[in-house]
């Protein structure tokens, strides 16, 4: 029982919270790690206010999770790209795809991950199932129904 | 570029925060694997209002993610435990856990967790690094600063 020793502030989960524990800003993690750069994109794709949309990418530039990289000149054009800090989230994103998946997916996973270089599943550790790699968001694809697979991380 | 063809809301991600993407829930969590059952004990560790603890509890038992079991009667008292489904969030708690010992601990990692096993430290995959058993939340301990190791789960 920690109810007397434990300092809750002192603790690596809470200050991962603190930086990323706003529920938008891991669906705006998600989608950079399914490939979404833009702000437009990211906008469509989770339907959020522009402002609050704005407001997370800002926060998660600050906190040097992404980046915001110009991608064209005249007009000047911007997009938002995880960093290695930002990559490093990507245990916690499969670990969340894996509980998903298993408790809260009735009609089965929407999306499935596949390790790139041998094609096997993705277990919720980040391990390829059928060669025992442990993998990075660079090592593997997204596959999704009736949809050309996608590259995880950009 | 999943913008178009991807639906936010059919995601795995998303169902798990719905389930459990409260920030307090996730400290009520993560204090339930460090071997916290009862509410005095939630309560105080977490400086959480009551009625706010109530209902953050209350939603983890009608997710299925804690059972609230009686363990004294006259007068019947309960403690908190997490179900199977809780249990296996660990893999999650773990990976939040090792970025912020990595990215958000200037100080040092506030708490280690190792495999009860052999003693080896746990990476952010919930493996031993020492002897590459895959773990769960029962394989380990929780080691703090000047306090006695502690069991990790229910």
């Amino acid at each position: 029982m920690l109810g007397r020793t434990y300092d809750s502030l002192d603790c690596s989960v809470a200050r991962t919270l603190e930086a990323v524990g706003e529920r938008w800003t891991i669906l705006i993690l998600r989608d950079a790690f399914f490939g979404v750069r833009r702000f437009d994109d990211f906008q469509k794709d989770l339907g959020i206010a522009r402002n609050v949309l704005q407001t997370r990418l800002t926060h998660l530039v600050e906190e040097g999770i992404m980046e915001r990289v110009p991608y064209q000149d005249r007009p000047v054009r911007y997009e938002y790209r995880l960093t290695e800090k930002g990559v490093d989230l990507w245990p916690v994103m499969v670990a969340m795809l894996g509980w998903g998946d298993r408790h809260a997916a009735p009609d089965g996973p929407p999306v499935r991950i596949v390790h790139r270089g041998c094609g096997g599943p993705v277990t919720d550790r980040g391990v390829c199932a059928e060669c025992g790699a442990v993998l990075t968001a660079r090592d593997v694809r997204v596959h999704q129904d009736s949809a050309s697979p996608v590259r995880l991380a950009s």
